[in-house]
Parts: structure tokens; C-alpha cells; sequence
């Protein structure tokens, strides 16, 4: 066979000539932006180009702070055709973990958007690698404190549209992306051209997400989150229209465009979904969502509730992905195997609540503290380990990889039983556990059950310190609109009561406005652990 | 990213345990043997060690001699794991050739099926390097004048079901297949594991024939052509019912086979799917066939009037792939994308006539003569040449590699115009071009119009020497058994004639009882024109 690497630039290569007319569309003030994949590729062209004449070489980091835009796409495709390597930065850190990561990547420039410039400004001094900061937008009058600003349009016009990508071993870095650690600053994860070549061609396989070319996708997930799970890349390799939400979208946003665009498949995770439809709840508006094939929901555990309520009251089927930071992101997906096909009704909406089957390509172990093999008996829990060309096999530069990366294996933290079919059913973050007399408690199990409730919105379970049990659990409800000061502690746990040993029952409900959440939209338990440590439950 | 090699029998680590129930169906006698992928994984371990003891390491050649049946799926993957090359040979080939592939293929060990025994023995003693023949039956009481025979079963039964994969390179030779060559003996292409690797994840794709979980895949296409169109790789890596053919299967077992084990996807050429609608129709028969989604056809081009009768007829979605055992072997697949929706159904038809468009991952170019890039117009023909990670690089051992392989560019020989589109339609292969005064007509033109009328069921145009002109299309048609004896030269004139230029018109039509074929099931119109190279037409 030839010797022949594998380059995500290749996908626009291909589209932007057998599918040159599908359409990006990028949502802009009060309308929407579009152009074509034969767009796409000439601007990419031209934006190599600029920062090639900017100095930015093979190797070279090139970072960007924006939402889901056009513009943001052409650094996705420019970056990796130059041999350059996209850091697509988190813009919901931390100031002090902003400053840290571009530090650590050794960003060479940063393309930012235009209402994003005042959270660097402050902070740029402080970045000691940035050459220059590129704002994409085409509005020449814009100021800004930032050194060594430039305006995007004018690079670009500025640029040859020759494509010219440079040689590249397929191993050569593509990508790069922090994610938050559970001690300690943020840690890189760089992704290759192979890896997400093959995580490409693996989600356009029609057992799993299955992009196809007749798809128009719209990405609620941040494309400075994971990869933005390989939309772009997936997209453009079987030449699918991408809708991309812009600036600040909201529910209403979100759907909008997907009765304007007919959009067929969506995805982001749970806390967006909950938000869309507590929205369409409250506003009593209604859109047609007869497009819409599949919502694949992701990035933390997905409550049966939901998507029960998804298909109840939508008539959207909603599938659940599990993934991470570190696998470029997708491990598995919910598609229900042939042999299950007589199952109850009942019975598949409790499978369409674990996180599937691990997709081919990877493989998979369940290992208890001691690093032995655990039985895939649906009962037995224990941690995750993953292997495959898609994995990760480091954090970059970064000391704390060992702890993660062992005898080959990525050590995954999620806590997680599997059931004689290979469905995963992921419990709890490690850290997440609540550990009561010596035994665990699934704060996820808790609160799956909790959420269930019609009153309730959201909820959170976490651990606090406790004399005798060590920790005992307490559950956080955010009681929604109806039930704004009528839900009780007695109601919540005479909910639950039948479905758990009596000594897992939280020892008391707290009534909050809101989970905290991190910075890609998962519940920050650390934040409430910390309001909550020293609380005494009544009676 | 870890470094993780791509490696076939993965696939099978998979699905045993994910799938491990799911069936592999042979046809066996009057009726069908069935077991599962997990006593698939069992026997292929078996096989394996083996093949080991007796004395198959890594990179020797495992050669076999069978039909589609479960056992020749054990050596797809107990050959590959072990590190050894598995050499499918075609039962189909000339005594000559085949003494010519063994011995260049050096192969250590066949495996033969009992019934294909008598080939082989008047050959034995030629074949130099071969220590032992496989006789692929359980029965002991088999005798054969091949030495060193052994009896499959005896084999298995002796040896561990311990997996043990050796650890390999993903560029390591996992296959080897021969391919008729216009002139001298047939030439080898190697498959590397990554580049089946590759291959399936492309075919899994759900915008190419998107293999999937839920599939029963009946592939008619026999197991020693071109790697059988990957079949079953790909339907091994999602977890796939496979249903095989068994021994010198005729269009009743197909048809039966469709209708019992529900299949859902079926593949082989043109001339298979032919054949069967003939026997349909002489027979009366009926079967449901209500479980298949798709048929796909390739390996020559398909006529509109067979796509037609499919979906008129039997209701049957046929759709067509183009590739070549150099191309492992898939390069194109015939779907509708989304911008020409709005087309004419007679429109969609005249597309669904084409070869489709080159799936992800390869790279393609249409050139004259000189080596020109040609536009893709829909007119203008050139010659198609292809790159990418599931290419050969050369034939194995061959000098002839330098005609084929040039400048990292496959010379595939085959004469096609690409539309606007990207949709290939494959004219001739060049030496089957007729050169009428200097100027080219389509042989394939010429027999897609003879084929469709009603009374024809093969037609083949092949070029003849003339005094003038250099060479003369004649036309060798076959009649349907409604019009033997009846169909006349001037019924098949009249029937084209207003569909091309009067120069294109065969000089005469010679009505035969059968195209004679080759051993893949093509056309073997180098034995008609030696037929007929000195025929002259009446006039």
C-alpha cells in the first residue's frame, strides 16, 4: 500500500471540489452569515498564508478565543495545512488558568473575537510568547489596548489564496486543548492529524454519530471544547452544511436556526438540553423540529428523564456519547444492537440512559482499585481504561501524565459498571464518590433519580464531611418554575425513598437557584463541596 | 496520541465480545451450518496455533483454495493475527497461472476446499514451496494424492484456543491477491493491515455502503476476489450476521438465502445479479426479498436497464461501487448527494448509471494522454488515476509495477469522464477502446445500448481489424430464451441507432450462446476478439 498520511486538511481538500456548494452558516447580529465549502477553502488558503507571513511556522502554536463561527472554522483547517497546531482556548477559565495555558502552549498568536478582546486585554502583558493578536472582524475602526493587534479581514485580503500545504508526517501535532484538572492548573491534550483522521472516520460510521453528506449539523458544543467532539473536521470530510451559532447563543437561538436551517443533527451537553427545553417550556413557543434526525447529548451523564421528555414532547430522539478531553473526544455511543430489539419499551429507555457500546477501533478495561479485571455483570463497578489511535498517551509537558497514563493504558477517573452487552453505565467521577462507613454511594444514581421528579429542574449530590460516617451524602435541587417554594425535603426523598438502601438517602435537600458549573457547562461539585463543608443537616 | 497499530483481527477482539452472538450462516449441503463470532474468535485462535506448529511465522504466505464458507473466514483472520499473509487464490484460474501465483507467492501452506482438490492434485508436484495442503473438511476418510495432506478439523481439535497475537507493524502484509493482467501471468497486490484497516472504516461509513450492526450481509462476490470487497472485515469491525454461500452457489441458493436468513446487503458483479433476474423469470419463482436495503454491484460497469429492473421488478435498491484489487478494492459508491435532490427521476436513473463519487480518504485525477489534468465536464475522457492509504504502491515482486505505478499516482487503465459533480463514469478500460479511423468508440457505450433491449441478455462489443478504418466495432450478443432464434442484426441496429453517430454502429452483430468470462466474472473479451479477428461482416 502506499505510504500515504493521514492530514485533516484533506477533508476540505476533497469536499471543497465534490460538495463545493454546501453551505457554512454562522449566526450574525440578527441574521446569518453563509458561504460554501469552496469559500471555506480559498479563506483558509489565505489565512495560512497571513501567518506564515506573520512568522508562524511548523510546530508553532497558534491559539484562538471565540465562539462558533465561520472565521474560527478557517483557523481549524488553516492551522494543521501549515503544519501549525490550533489551541482553540477555553473562554470561560479562570483568569489565573488563562494566563497559565497560553504561557504553557507558547502561543505564537491568538485570533480572538471581538467581544472577547476585554477579558485578554488585561491579562496580555502577562502572556509572554504572543506576537500578535489577530481580531476577527472585519472592522477596520476597532481599538483596542491589545500590542501588535491586526484585523483579520485585512490579513486575509492581504494573503494569497494559493493552497500550499506543507509535507507532514501523519503523527505531526494538529490540535491542542486543556482541560480542567481535578488538582491544579488546566493540562494539555495534543491532538495528532491521525487521531482525529481516524475519530473522523469513526463518526461518520453509521453505527455511530454517522455524519453523512446530507446532514446539516449544528454544534452546541463550544468548538474551543474538545474538538468541538470533531464536528468541523467530520463535517467537512463528508461535506455536511454546518450551522454555527455565533455570539452568545441561548435556547431561543438554538432553536431558530433549527426550523430555519432544518438542521438534522445536533450536539452538546445535557445542561444545554435541559436549558432549551425549560425555555420552550416557560415561553410556550414552539418550532419545527420535524428535521432533526438525532441530538447527541454528551460530557456528563444524561437523566432517562430527559430523554424521555425529548421524545414525549419534542418527538426528537435523543442519543447519549460519552467521551473526553483526552480521546479526541468520542469513546461511545447509544445505538441499540440488533439482539436487544425485543426488549420492553421500558427496558430500552433504561439502556437509552448508559452510555452505549465503545465504539470500534478502541479498547476498553474495568479495573477495581488494584488494577484487576472486573466482570461486565452491569452490577460490579470500577474504573475506566482506555487504549487507541484516538487516546491520548500524555498531557504535554506536563509532570502530572504519569498519573493518568499507565502501562500504556489511559486511566479515565469515571467510575463505571458495564452489562454483559458492553453498555457502559458511567457512576461517578472517582473524585465524586461519596464514601459513608466504608461504602460508596453514586452521587450520579442519586441525583439521575432526583431529577425524575416533575418539580425539579436540576440536582446536584455531593459529599460532606460527617463525624461518624466520614461523608454522608446531600443533595442540591433546583426546583423549577412551577415549583419555586413548594418542593420540600420530604418530597424529594419520599420520591427516591423505594429505589435505594435507606442508608443512601441523602441527609438533607438544600433548595438552590442554580448548579454551579465549570467552564464547559459540566456541574462544578467543587464549589458547592466548598459552600457546603460545614454544613448540619436539620433534625 | 498512543501509538496504536491499526491491525485487522482487532476487529474480531471486538465483536467477540461486544456482538458475540451474532452469526455466521454457511450454506452446507441442503441445509446451512451455523455458530457465532465468539466460536469464530475461538476456531481462527485454534487455527492459528495450528498454523504455527506447523511451522507459519510471520510474513509466510497461507495460501487458500475454497468457496465462501465459514472455515475460509477462520484463515481471513487466524493468518492475519499470527503475523502471517493470507493468500486468497482463485479457483477460477488457467492450470498455468496458478502454478504461477503459488509459486510466486511462495505460499508455505494451502488450504483447500474437498471439492477443489482434483485442481490441485495434477499441479502439486510444481509447486515448490508448499509444505502442506489443508484439506478444509472434518471428514477423516478424505484421500487425495496431494502430500502432506492434512484434515482441517483434526488440526483444530489438537491445537490451544489461546489468542495470542503477535505484535506487528501496521504496514506488515496482511493479504495477498492476484489480478489478471491484460498480458503474462497474473500480478500480486499486498494488503498491509492499516490499509484494511482503513478500508473497513471507510465501507462502515453510513454515505458508502455503511456496513452496520444491524446488517446480514450476503456477499456474492467469492472470498478469493479482491480481498472480497472487504466484506468480511467490515462486517467483522461492526458486528455484522454474515451469510456464505458455500460451494458453487447458483441464483436458487441466493434467492433462497435472501428470503431465510433476511439478508440486508448483498454484493458481487453485474453478470451475478444478471443471472439471478434471468432465473427469476424463467422459473417463476418468487421470494421475499423485503429485508434488503441495498445491493451493491461493481466490478464492471452496471447498465441502467439492470438498475431499472431491479427496482421495478423486485423492488430492489441496486447500487454501484467501482474499484479493483489494487484499491483493497472500493474507490467509489454510487449515492445521491443532497444538491441534486431536485433532479428528474430520469435523471437520478441516467446518475444512478454512473460509478459514483470517490469516497473519502482518496485522491483522485482524470488525465490524457500526456499526463494532463482533464476537466470534469462530463465529456471529456481520460484516463482515472487514484492515491491514497488503501492504493497499492506496486505489485508484489514484479517488474511490471513501473508500467502502473508512476510519479506515487496509480494508473488504473480505466477510461472514464467525471462530471461537474464528481460522479465517475467509467468508459473503457484503454485496450478495450475501438480506434475506427483514428478516432475512439466506446465499446461500453455500444453494449449499455444493446443490453437494454428486451430481447438481449449479455452483449459484448469488441474491436476488429479492418483494412480501412485500422479497427470496427462487431457486436456478440446473447439472446434471452424468449428470443432465440428470433432476434435479428437489424433488430439490434434499429434498436441503437438513433443513440449514436452512424460511424459508431457495429459493422455486424454475431449472435452467441454465452460472453465468455474471466475468472472474477468479467467479460473476457480477449477470447472474443481471437474468436473473431478475421471475421468480416456481410453486408
Amino acid at each position: 500500500m502506499m505510504e500515504y498520511p493521514l492530514l485533516v486538511h484533506r477533508f476540505l481538500e476533497r469536499t471543497s471540489v465534490f460538495s463545493p456548494d454546501k453551505e457554512i452558516v454562522t449566526r450574525e447580529g440578527d441574521g446569518v452569515h453563509r458561504y460554501t465549502y469552496a469559500d471555506l477553502m480559498v479563506r483558509s488558503s489565505r489565512l495560512s498564508n497571513a501567518l506564515a507571513g506573520l512568522g508562524v511556522g511548523v510546530g508553532d502554536r497558534v491559539g484562538t478565543f471565540g465562539w462558533n463561527t465561520y472565521r474560527h472554522l478557517e483557523v481549524y483547517f488553516a492551522a494543521p495545512a501549515m503544519g501549525a497546531v490550533l489551541h482553540t482556548i477555553n473562554i470561560r477559565l479562570f483568569t489565573e488558568d488563562l494566563v497559565y495555558i497560553i504561557n504553557h502552549a507558547g502561543d505564537k498568536v491568538i485570533l480572538v473575537d471581538p467581544d472577547l478582546v476585554p477579558l485578554l486585554e488585561p491579562l496580555a502583558s502577562q502572556m509572554e510568547m504572543v506576537k500578535h493578536f489577530i481580531i476577527m472582524t472585519d472592522d477596520r475602526g476597532f481599538t483596542t489596548t491589545l500590542s501588535n493587534a491586526l484585523i483579520y479581514e485585512d490579513l486575509l485580503s492581504a494573503a494569497s489564496d494559493a493552497y500550499s500545504p506543507v509535507n507532514l508526517d501523519e503523527n505531526a501535532p494538529a490540535g491542542l486543548c486543556y482541560t480542567s484538572a481535578t488538582t491544579g492548573r488546566p493540562k494539555g491534550v495534543i491532538y495528532s492529524h491521525r487521531g482525529i483522521v481516524l475519530h473522523s472516520m469513526m463518526e461518520a460510521q453509521a453505527d455511530t454519530i454517522g455524519f453523512r453528506e446530507r446532514d446539516v449539523v449544528l454544534p452546541v458544543v463550544p468548538m474551543f471544547h474538545a474538538n468541538c467532539w470533531g464536528v468541523p473536521y467530520s463535517s467537512a470530510m463528508v461535506g455536511a452544511n454546518l450551522v454555527l451559532t455565533g455570539v452568545r447563543p441561548g435556547p431561543e437561538v438554538i432553536c431558530q436556526l433549527f426550523e430555519s436551517e432544518k438542521v438534522t443533527l445536533s450536539l452538546g451537553v445535557p445542561t444545554i438540553w435541559v436549558g432549551l427545553l425549560d425555555y420552550l417550556e416557560r415561553s410556550g413557543k414552539t418550532y419545527d423540529f420535524s428535521s432533526l434526525r438525532e441530538i447527541a447529548s454528551g460530557g456528563s451523564a444524561v437523566p432517562i428523564s430527559l430523554i424521555q421528555a425529548y421524545k414525549e414532547k419534542l418527538g426528537v430522539k435523543m442519543v447519549q456519547a460519552y467521551g473526553m478531553t483526552e480521546a479526541t473526544p468520542v469513546i461511545s455511543y447509544n445505538r441499540l444492537n440488533s439482539h436487544l430489539d425485543d426488549m420492553t419499551e421500558g427496558d430500552k429507555m433504561r439502556l437509552a440512559g448508559t452510555q452505549g457500546v465503545m465504539v470500534p477501533g478502541l479498547e476498553m478495561r474495568l479495573v477495581d482499585d488494584e488494577g484487576n479485571d472486573l466482570p461486565w455483570d452491569g452490577e460490579q463497578r470500577g474504573e475506566l481504561l482506555f487504549k487507541g489511535p484516538w487516546i491520548a498517551s500524555e498531557y504535554y509537558n506536563d509532570p502530572r501524565s504519569s498519573e493518568t497514563f499507565i502501562d500504556g493504558w489511559y486511566h479515565s477517573g469515571d467510575i463505571a459498571s458495564v452489562n454483559a452487552d458492553g453498555y457502559i453505565q458511567i457512576g461517578d467521577r472517582v473524585k465524586d464518590m461519596v464514601k459513608s462507613g466504608g461504602e460508596w454511594i453514586s452521587s450520579v444514581d442519586l441525583e439521575t433519580a432526583i431529577i425524575a421528579h416533575p418539580g425539579v429542574l436540576e440536582a446536584a449530590v455531593i459529599a460532606i464531611p460527617h463525624e461518624r460516617w466520614v461523608e454522608r451524602p446531600l443533595a442540591c435541587v433546583v426546583p423549577n418554575a412551577d415549583s419555586q417554594g413548594k418542593l420540600g425535603k420530604a418530597d424529594v426523598l419520599d420520591f427516591i425513598r423505594d429505589r435505594f438502601a435507606p442508608w443512601w438517602l441523602p441527609d438533607d435537600v438544600v433548595f438552590i437557584d442554580e448548579i454551579p458549573k465549570t467552564s464547559v457547562g459540566k456541574f462544578d461539585k467543587k464549589v458547592l463541596r466548598e459552600r457546603y463543608k460545614d454544613h448540619h443537616p436539620e433534625s
